[in-house]
C-alpha cells in the first residue's frame, strides 16, 4: 500500500532554525530547573502542568489544533488532507527527579520546530502532521513507564492506568484532574500514517564512534529479575571454606557470570547487576542474605531467552554447590521491538544525503516510539549524548548536533507527509 | 628450663562438677539477658559492672585473692609457693551486642570450677593458680579487641588504651572509674608460668568432624582491607559492555577471586568479602561506586602475605582492564600466633587419656590467649559450637561438652601447677 519511499528531494535545501530550537529547549528547561543545568519535572506535578501550558501555548501559536486525551496526552495537529492519517512525531516532557533538559523535550520541541519551518516556508503537506507529548514516559513517578503512549496506542488499559498511584498514594487520574489535563479525546483511536521520534541517544556509542546520527533499528527486549539468596551467617575466621553457605559469594558469582555471558554472546547482549544488598554486611561475617538485581537486554527475543536460560541454569547450579537457597521475582519483561525497515532506511538515507554520518543501532532504553511500532511504520533518530550520560543533570548534546537531528526529522516527516 | 611435660597422673580420676559449672554459666547469663537465650553485655557497661561484681564475689567465695589492674582486668589467685609464677587461665565476660552465653564466660567460669574442684579435693599446687577476666575482649564497644589482655601482657600501651573512646565519645578510663573497676595493680608485670584458655570453637569443625576437644595450635593471622572503587554511573541498557566502567562488577570480581584464592591455596587460608555497598544501587544503572571489605586469614605469615600480594595484583590488573579507580585502606593486620608445642601436646594427650576425641586446629578468631603467647607457654582448649554459630543468641554447647572441656582444662592446669 505504501508509496516507494525515497529521500525527499522536494525541498532539499530546507533547514530548521537551530537557534530557535535551542531557545525553546532553554525556555522549557527553566520550568523545574535544578542546580547544574538539570530539570526535575515529574509527571503530573505542578512543574509538569506549567511545562504543558507552555508547550500547548507554542502549539497554538503555530496554528496547531490541540487535543488532550483521557490519559493527558497532548497532540497538536497541522492540517493536511482530512481523510489521510497524520504523519506523527513526538516524545515526552516529564523528566526523572535529577534529569537533563534534552531527554524527551528534544523530540517534542524539534517537532514544533519542523512545523514552524514548514509554516515559514509556506509548505503544505498531503498528510496532516501531528506533534505529541505523552504522559509519564519516564516512569519516575508512576509505573509503568511509557504509560501515556501505551494507553494512546492501546497497549495499556485506560481505566487501569487512571487508577495507578504514586509512592505517596496520589492517584494518576486525580492528578490529571488537579493539573487540568484530564482531556476528553478518546484513547486508542489515532492510527498514525507513520511515527518518527527524535531523541538523545542516552548512551556513548555515537560519540565514541564519531557518528552524527543514529538510525534506530528497534528497542532492546528487557528482562529484569530480582534474586534473594539465603545462606548462613557465620564467622569469617572460624568457618572453613568448604563449610560455607555464603550468600554474598553467590551474588558476586552471578554478577561476574552476567559479565561473562554478555562477553560470550556478544552482539547487542548487555547484562548488568546494578543492585546488591548483603546482610549483615560486616567485614568478618559471612553474609547470610543477599538481594540483587539482574538486567538482561537483547534486540533478539530468542537470544534474550537464551541469556535468561543460561543465567537461570548457572544460578541453580551455583546455589546447589554453595548450599544456599535462591528465590527470584521478575521485575520487568518486555520483548524487543523492531522498527520498520523502510523507515530505518529513510532515516539513514536522509542523514547521508545531508552529509551527516549515520549508524544503525538499537536503543537500549525504552521510548514512546515502541508503543507505535505495532500499529504503524515507526522509526527513531538519535543524536549523540556527551559521555553517554543521561538521567543526570550533566546530560548534554551540542546545539549543532541537536539541529542536525531536527533536520533529519524534518526531511523524514516531509518525505512521508508530502 | 621447663620440666618434661607428661599428662598428669597424680589425680587421674579427678573431675570437675559439670552441673555446678552450668549453673554458674546460667546465673551469669542472667545479667544482660536478651531474647532467645542471648546476652548483651558490652564492655564497661552497667551490665558488665554487675557481671564483674558477681564473678569477683565467686572468686572471693573460693578464697582467691582478687586484684584489679589499671585497665580493669581482674585476676583471682589461689596460693602456691610464692616464689613461683602462677599457672594461669582466664578469658572475658564482655559480649557483643547480640552475643551468646558461652563465648568468654566459659573460660572464666571453668577456671573457677577448676579452683573449686581442687578446693573440694584438698589439693595444693606448687605454682599458684590464677583465673583472670580481661577488659573489652570483644572489641564491640571499644577498639581494638583483646584490649585488656593486650595491656596486661605489654602488647598495648596503658595510657593510650585508657584514652580510647566508644562510638558515643565515652572514654574508656572514665568508664572504668564510673563502674568502679579502675584498679591500682600495675599492668605488664605478671608473667605467668603458662597460660591455658578454654573457649567455644565459634566454628563448625569439631561438630562436623565429630571431635570433642580442639587442641588449638595458634591463632590465624588476619588481614582486613577496605576497597573503594570509583567507576562511571551509566545506563544499563544503552552502554555497550566494552565501554563500561562498572564499580559493582569489580567488587563482584574481587569476591569471586577471593574464593578462588582460598580454594587454590587450601590449608588454613580463608577469604571473605563480607561487605559490599554499591552506588546508586539501582536495577538499571551501572554502579559508579563500590565499597567492599576483604578478610584474609592464614596461620602462616608468609602464606598470608602471598594471599595479600595475589589479591593486590588481581585488583590492580582487573581495575585497569575495567577502567575504574581503586583506593584501599588497611582495617586490621595481625600476624599469626603459634602456641607452644609442648602445651599443645599436653592438651592433646590429656584429652586422649580421658577418652575424649581430640583434633589439632588453628583458631580463626582472636583470643586473649594470643596476648600471652609471646611471654609464656600458651595453649587453648576448644569445645564444639553447635552449627558453628557464635556472636549470636543461638550460640550453644551442650553441658556435657562444656564439662569435657573443663576437665581437660583441670588436668592441663594441674599438670603444670603441681
Amino acid at each position: 500500500m505504501s508509496r516507494l519511499i525515497t529521500p525527499s528531494s522536494a525541498y532539499p535545501g530546507l533547514r530548521i532554525d537551530g537557534a530557535r530550537l535551542s531557545r525553546r529547549i532553554a525556555r522549557l528547561a527553566e520550568i523545574g530547573a535544578i542546580e547544574g543545568d538539570g530539570v526535575c519535572r515529574l509527571a503530573l506535578s505542578d512543574t509538569d502542568r506549567e511545562a504543558r501550558n507552555l508547550v500547548c501555548g507554542w502549539m497554538r501559536d503555530l496554528g496547531l489544533s490541540v487535543t488532550i486525551d483521557r490519559i493527558g496526552n497532548v497532540v497538536g495537529i497541522r492540517d493536511g488532507q482530512p481523510e489521510l492519517a497524520p504523519v506523527m512525531t513526538g516524545s515526552h516532557i516529564d523528566t526523572v527527579a535529577t534529569g537533563g533538559r534534552f531527554d524527551g523535550s528534544l523530540g517534542v520541541l524539534a517537532g514544533l520546530e519542523v512545523i514552524e519551518t514548514l509554516n515559514d516556508a509556506g509548505i503544505d503537506t498531503r498528510h496532516p502532521l501531528a506533534v505529541g507529548f505523552f504522559t509519564n514516559e519516564e516512569g519516575a513517578r508512576f509505573a509503568p513507564d511509557m504509560l501515556g503512549s501505551g494507553v494512546h496506542q492501546g497497549a495499556l488499559d485506560l481505566e487501569e492506568m487512571l487508577a495507578v498511584t504514586d509512592i505517596n498514594g496520589c492517584i494518576l487520574g486525580a492528578e490529571l484532574q488537579r493539573i487540568g489535563y484530564a482531556g476528553d479525546t478518546e484513547v486508542n483511536r489515532l492510527r498514525a500514517h507513520c511515527y518518527v521520534e527524535l531523541h538523545v541517544e542516552q548512551g556513548p556509542v555515537l560519540e565514541q564512534e564519531g557518528f552524527a546520527i543514529g538510525a534506530v533499528t528497534g528497542v532492546q527486549g528487557i528482562s529484569w529479575s530480582e534474586y534473594r539468596i539465603t545462606g548462613t551467617s557465620n564467622h569469617a575466621g572460624t568457618t572453613p571454606m568448604h563449610l560455607r553457605h555464603d550468600a554474598g559469594y553467590l551474588a558476586a558469582a552471578i554478577s561476574t557470570e552476567a559479565r561473562n555471558l554478555a562477553k560470550t554472546m556478544g552482539g547487542s547482549q548487555v547484562a548488568t547487576v546494578g543492585m546488591i544488598r548483603l546482610l549483615p554486611n560486616l567485614v568478618n561475617v559471612i553474609p547470610s542474605e543477599a538481594l540483587l538485581t539482574l538486567d538482561l537486554r537483547n534486540t533478539d527475543e530468542s537470544l534474550l531467552r537464551e541469556a535468561e536460560r543460561h543465567m537461570e541454569a548457572f544460578i541453580r547450579q551455583a546455589a546447589a554447590r554453595e548450599g544456599v537457597l535462591v528465590s527470584n521475582r521478575k521485575l520487568a519483561r518486555f520483548e524487543p521491538v523492531a522498527f520498520d525497515g523502510d523507515m530505518i532506511g529513510l532515516v539513514e538515507q536522509t542523514a547521508e544525503r545531508m552529509g551527516l554520518t549515520c549508524r544503525r543501532m538499537p536503543s537500549g532504553a525504552g521510548h514512546d516510539a515502541q508503543m507505535f511500532a505495532p500499529n504503524c511504520p515507526t522509526a527513531m533518530v538519535f543524536v549523540p549524548s556527551r559521555h553517554g550520560i543521561s538521567h543526570n543533570v550533566t546530560e548534554y548534546t551540542s546545539p549543532e548536533a541537536l539541529a542536525a537531528g531536527a533536520n533529519v526529522l524534518l526531511h523524514v516527516l516531509l518525505n512521508r507527509a508530502i
